[in-house]
């Protein structure tokens, strides 16, 4: 999985029918260090993640293992909202601290 | 997914029988300022998009999971022809607009 | 899909069962331009290319979506053999002019 | 599979329910001569690593061929616990030697 | 499929179940004229290869696809040893030769 933040949002109305209703948001990915890094993905939210967000994101066929996305043409998405997360013993980023 | 631009199209009359009549679009990949990145997918196309329209692809076994590529030896479909994307609320994007 | 150049090809006696017969290409990937790509692949020949012929290649599990390589140990499947592309109208490449 | 160094994990306490209970670590990867690389992948732990060991991580749908991930959305994940490595005959890693 | 030489070994006692008794080798992947790119895999032999030898190997769930690595957390897998390839008419590889 990616750590990544919700910097953005898709607004489409004529996509496959099996996306019909899916909330699409665009995730940057951070490095452990938390800063950006030159990558976007654009995911269908699983958990309801908000702007600005630090979310993990999963590809592929996993992508497809949520309730949400299970057999729909979607390569990208959300599982999870992270709280914190540390290296090394140091602790990187915290929700509260850091949002 | 990944944002992209229908820039041309491919012609092949000796192809895989499964993919007999699938029409084939070069897209070429944007970043989320919507400028383009050194990338092309050559796409199935599941949603009618036209030679420099905004789109959506989706790719590896996701690809398939469109009623037009169910099965077949398919690696990037297009999803979604996209109306307009925001960044941190600013709309980068938007079709009439910017087309 | 990739756009692909057919530059050769590799002999190996001792392969997987499954891998028994199978004609395996060397393609170097093409840019939208035509121009090559530092970026090879080892392909099954699912329609009969030759050498230097420009072709279209699929990757991950949709290289498994032929005939020829359902259930198969390989990645890498041509599918299509190009007559021609192109950008913003412009033809790029046109098999009986520039091959 | 890729060699890696556990560095760190994450925490989330909002997430797919696929994923509740599920240990997700930060790995960094390692070249073969185990310099560390600018790449990390959080990923599920189905071996019980700790902080600063060496494991191999797996990843895409292989990522839920252990039973800990199987089903999930899920796209890494560390099936291995490195003892040591060797290239070309030189011990380059060895647990008890360089831990 | 990717070219590649087979340059180590790999030993870990703690492991994923289905795992057991694998052989993992660490492949450096060659470009097609043979010189070495810096990229490894560590892949599962399903060919016997031995050290210094030149491979094919198979990534993502086609890796999954041989006897050995059904149903098992494994996304690289040498499929193949190779005896030569050409380019363009000419012999860049051949096993007697260049071993």
């Amino acid at each position: 999985m990616i750590i990544g933040k919700v910097i953005g949002s898709v607004v489409s109305t004529q996509k496959d029918d099996k996306m019909r209703d899916m909330k699409l948001l665009i995730v940057q990915r951070h490095d452990h260090n938390n800063k950006p890094v030159e990558e976007i993905a654009v995911c269908v939210d699983a958990v309801g993640a908000g702007l600005h967000e630090m979310v993990l994101y999963c590809t592929g066929s996993s992508a497809r293992q949520t309730k949400l996305t299970e057999g729909k043409p979607c390569d990208a998405v959300i599982m999870a909202i992270l709280n914190s997360w540390d290296i090394a013993g140091k602790e990187i980023f915290q929700k509260e601290r850091d949002a």
